[in-house]
């Protein structure tokens, strides 16, 4: 799944009348607030206190008071206007959203909009007061919008006021979800001596703590899983790691008392979730990690201003160890990625087979019709034929189902207002995974139901190229992915087409589908990629209007050989399933890339034949036969 | 040239242990002037007051108190002990200098090697207070050191005293070379047309003015072009541009009556290099940009100092705009790139043609013996041709000639203590360049001299491959060159190959062979490559003790075509010379390297053919005829 971007829902006209009425009463309630605290503005961004991607609905604040449920956004509401920030992938979505409300669209990165800090400089002025919800935003975010406001005649920021808590009436729960064991089968490392290798590594930062704050580091760490997230198997927590304990802070009654024992048993203490800042201030003695990038202002803050106070305390602002160790998945993780990825092969395969019997009308077994087909449909098909796996746990993101067009929108979801039926032509594009106990998976495949363009061949020729060609590379240790990604764009980059997100991105252990810091992706992240990390490779290209194509695998880092100029890893691809060949131009193919594919499909229909039916087998067969 | 390595003096054993007690009569020179002023260590580090990489002789510093003479080294001596810091590049040679002498070597990036801070920390104990020439060191440099060195129990830095003024008593002077105007037929844009584009730069920063302190900035901005400096056509001085005027701080003596009153005539004022402090008083009511990595930290703190007193003042910590303005080059500097490439590739030809008379024992003219050839002989030789070149003004660096295992040495310089004969077999590796006033050129060759071993022409070829790759590459706008490095590099790395030096470096037009920001390298260089820039391709492979294999071409970065992805770029050649085709296996291209070796060679031949003797054409269609 593409790491940059998400989804977003279409409304019905009458609904959206509905909604906007609703948002412009919210606006009306905040400015009360506003008012009494001498507020000129508030800011609501789009994460909650873990800086997690996806967020519980405890913390859809932004979404609450602008209506716009986009995955990336941020609202600014001033005593008498409104304006919401969001990026291109969105604008669209946006518009249709805020429509009716007071909310201004600020296109980013769009010629003439407005930073925050600016548009909040010229509609409240100098010396105006500002709030945001230090708990919901990094300690750097903040920290620069200090500076920034600051730069607009002095405007202040206050952090510890949260309005929500006065306006939002029905405001859900923070989750409650019953908290898990992740067996060891499948963890392959005992919480203790994570923590002991955690410990370790703070001992070379010479830091005697750290505050761990992303959920899926903490569900990591201590072998436990959740439901709190959507597609997400974490649970709402903080972690304190000392020299000398650890104490998870998190609501009580999600844990079992065999949870509780097996903490116990780990050397993990419990306190309750709310009481964080309070467990903080017992650490005040010692050096603690933050990640000020990761952990939230408040908490930053807290410990911050104890710096001066007392002189044994001194942050370590480094990037948390947790994220390497993490990333580099042990023998155990590596084989239930590959258990996971068998059944996630089957399930594919199974539905392949089953959309090919709807071959159009020419087709050879053309009794079944696409028309009875949709986006949904074959969504829910899909994950039916995914949920009889053994292990299977759910998706491990919404469905992405594409069919022409709608292939060409990113960040599409098929939702019963937007849902096309499928026609015998054109490309559907299908970016799924799941959550299996033993592993994560996540794959595109690109699938032809019927007579494509030259353009729509081109193009898929192309898409693959790249793909194989960043399966194809060989690496020095150290290297990092923004050193490796124009092996998948230079063939798209040479007939002037290009994507604008990253080709590829971390996979969890049964946790979360995008994983860092490593990634392979034009902006610069240094994070080396690692013997052991897993790693998505999905170019792809987008025509708007017209058809998406994308093609991807999750791919494993393995080591390659050993010279005079260093250890050299390559890639292994995980996934298991045909990519389909009829839309290829063989001869915009190098011998390389035509050798790669064959030996690929020669291993895809060994590895998951024997688990088919015969009819299934014989699909296979033909859809994993070389190209000569 | 490769950016990374420059060149290392042999030295002879008498000479040596000459040199080796000069250096020691030296520290105890320096040492009675620390105990003077209570200094435990000083620092000497190698660069100059405008962060040069080519420094003029007055400020070898380093040199002086150590003896060696690598270009990059940091010397530090305490009471009783002293050590210098360098990196692989110049193990072999520091050792080498540093015998007899009471020197330390600390090898750089070897594990159990202390940092400069933690080894003063531990020969001087908490409390001591070190030198440094805050003149010599950048800004951000010297900060970073002030936090190493508290972090070694409060260790404080003095950085006002030079102790180099007291005990080098034939220190050198700083060089009083005349400046010459560049004509504008080859700077292509007028200095006052220069400084207007500079004040809207510096007006988008919101800065008023700014401190250049960068060589070949000042020349670049004002047309003009000294001789102060090795191989780089530059004059030692400081230029401080505002919003209401220009001023020139140079040591007059160099200023002829014309120059002078061209100066007048595009407004530039002129004052005594020694009073850049003076002058830098006078713009304290402004907003001023300092680059911190490249302003000096004397001068930087002389302004910042100020920040806290005089309210108006405000420090812009910005890179200075005339880096980029100066690498992208105009109409007129790539007109005269590319004549100075046709000189060049001219010459070149000629030196190639005069050396294939010498093919050895077996060869057609074998009259000729390669026995009476030596490294530096050819040097001579290849010089002399390019001399004979109009416009020509000196080499742009000292010729890299280095035969088989010298080769291998990437900052070889031949000296007559190195230098060893030719051989009719293996690989000569000449990596050369010239100033002329329209251009400057960097191009290197290898060179098979006979009979080659199959691990050389499977290490040429691949590093043919990985140069063509650059050359037939497009990307997008806004790429960087480090986006672009592993195209070079791939075919390498699949071979477990790879070299540690940069793949490419901005060539300055009459000015620095290396020319920044971009750069094409493994290392996160940000800055994007824009058409009309300059840039190197230079992969390499260096077997110890074998051989060395380089081919470089200088690049220009052209339009290529925009679409509704936007605007793509490509790369021209400007380099004229063939590649040496016989050590390629023809197999191991690809159809589209076979295609760009065989174009590029007809049009170095039908470029530079008219410019030959019928002997010297005829030999150059041989050498650029198609490889089927």
């Amino acid at each position: 799944m593409v790491r940059d971007f998400l989804f977003t829902f279409a409304v019905s006209k009458e609904l959206r009348m509905i909604k906007s009425e609703i948002v412009n009463q919210r606006l009306q309630d905040l400015r009360e607030v506003m008012r009494r605290e001498h507020l000129s503005a508030f800011i609501f961004p789009s994460t909650d206190p873990h800086q997690s991607e996806y967020v519980a609905d405890y913390w859809k604040g932004r979404e609450f008071i602008s209506g716009f449920n986009g995955s990336a956004g941020t609202a600014v509401v001033t005593l008498n206007s409104a304006a919401l920030w969001t990026d291109s992938r969105y604008f669209l979505a946006a518009e249709e959203q805020l429509k009716g409300t007071e909310y201004r669209l600020m296109k980013l990165k769009i010629e003439g909009t407005p930073t925050i800090a600016e548009w909040i400089g010229s509609e409240c002025g100098a010396g105006a007061e500002v709030g945001i919800d230090g708990w919901c935003s990094s300690a750097n975010d903040v920290k620069t919008l200090i500076g920034d406001l600051r730069k607009q005649g002095g405007i202040t920021l206050r952090t510890n006021f949260d309005p929500l808590k006065l306006i939002w009436l029905n405001r859900p729960a923070i989750p409650e979800n019953p908290v898990e064991i992740h067996p060891l089968e499948y963890a392959g490392e005992r919480t203790r001596d994570k923590i002991g290798c955690i410990r370790q590594a703070l001992r070379e930062k010479h830091a005697d703590g750290m505050l761990m704050t992303a959920l899926d580091d903490i569900a990591w760490t201590l072998n436990l899983r959740g439901s709190d997230v959507h597609c997400n198997p974490v649970f709402v927590s903080y972690l304190i790691l000392s020299s000398k304990d650890v104490t998870l802070y998190i609501n009580k009654v999600k844990l079992s008392p065999e949870v509780e024992a097996y903490l116990k048993a780990e050397g993990v203490g419990v306190a309750p979730y709310e009481e964080i800042s309070k467990g903080l201030k017992d650490y005040f003695e010692y050096n603690i990690l933050l990640d000020p990038d990761e952990v939230n202002y408040a908490l930053y803050e807290g410990v911050r201003r104890q710096e001066g106070v007392r002189s044994a305390i001194e942050i370590v602002e480094e990037g948390s160890p947790v994220k390497r160790m993490k990333t580099v998945k042990n023998e155990r993780e590596i084989a239930g990625f590959r258990s996971a990825m068998l059944k996630d092969g089957i399930a594919m395969v199974k539905f392949l087979y089953w959309l090919s019997q709807y071959s159009g009308d020419s087709g050879s077994s053309g009794n079944l019709g696409f028309s009875s087909l949709t986006e949904l449909l074959v969504s829910e098909k899909l994950e039916r034929l995914r949920a009889e796996q053994p292990l299977y746990r759910g998706l491990s993101f919404d469905t992405i189902a594409g069919y022409q067009a709608h292939g060409a929108i990113v960040h599409y979801e098929t939702t019963s207002e937007t849902d096309i039926p499928l026609r015998p032509e054109g490309f559907l594009l299908l970016d799924s995974g799941a959550q299996y106990l033993d592993g994560t998976t996540d794959i595109t495949r690109t699938i032809p139901l019927g007579p494509l363009t030259d353009e729509q061949k081109r193009v898929y020729t192309l898409v693959l190229k790249g793909h194989i060609q960043i399966e194809l590379c060989k690496f020095p240790s150290g290297a990092s992915g923004t050193q490796l990604d124009i092996l998948a764009r230079e063939a798209l980059w040479r007939e002037g087409l290009n994507y604008l997100h990253g080709t590829g991105h971390g996979v969890g252990a049964y946790l979360s589908a995008h994983e860092g810091p490593h990634q392979i992706r034009m902006e610069w992240k240094p994070a080396p990629l690692v013997a052991g990390m897993t790693v998505t490779d999905e170019p792809g290209i987008y025509l708007t209007g017209k058809f998406g194509v994308r093609i991807e695998n999750t791919l494993l880092v393995t080591p390659y050989k050993e010279t005079e100029f260093g250890q050299f890893l390559q890639f292994e691809p995980l996934t298991l399933c045909p990519i389909d060949k009829s839309p290829i131009i063989a001869d915009m193919l190098l011998p390389e890339e035509l050798s790669w594919l064959n030996a690929y499909h020669q291993r895809v229909f060994d590895t998951l034949s024997p688990h088919l039916s015969p009819s299934e087998s014989a699909w296979l067969r033909t859809a994993c036969a070389p190209i000569a």
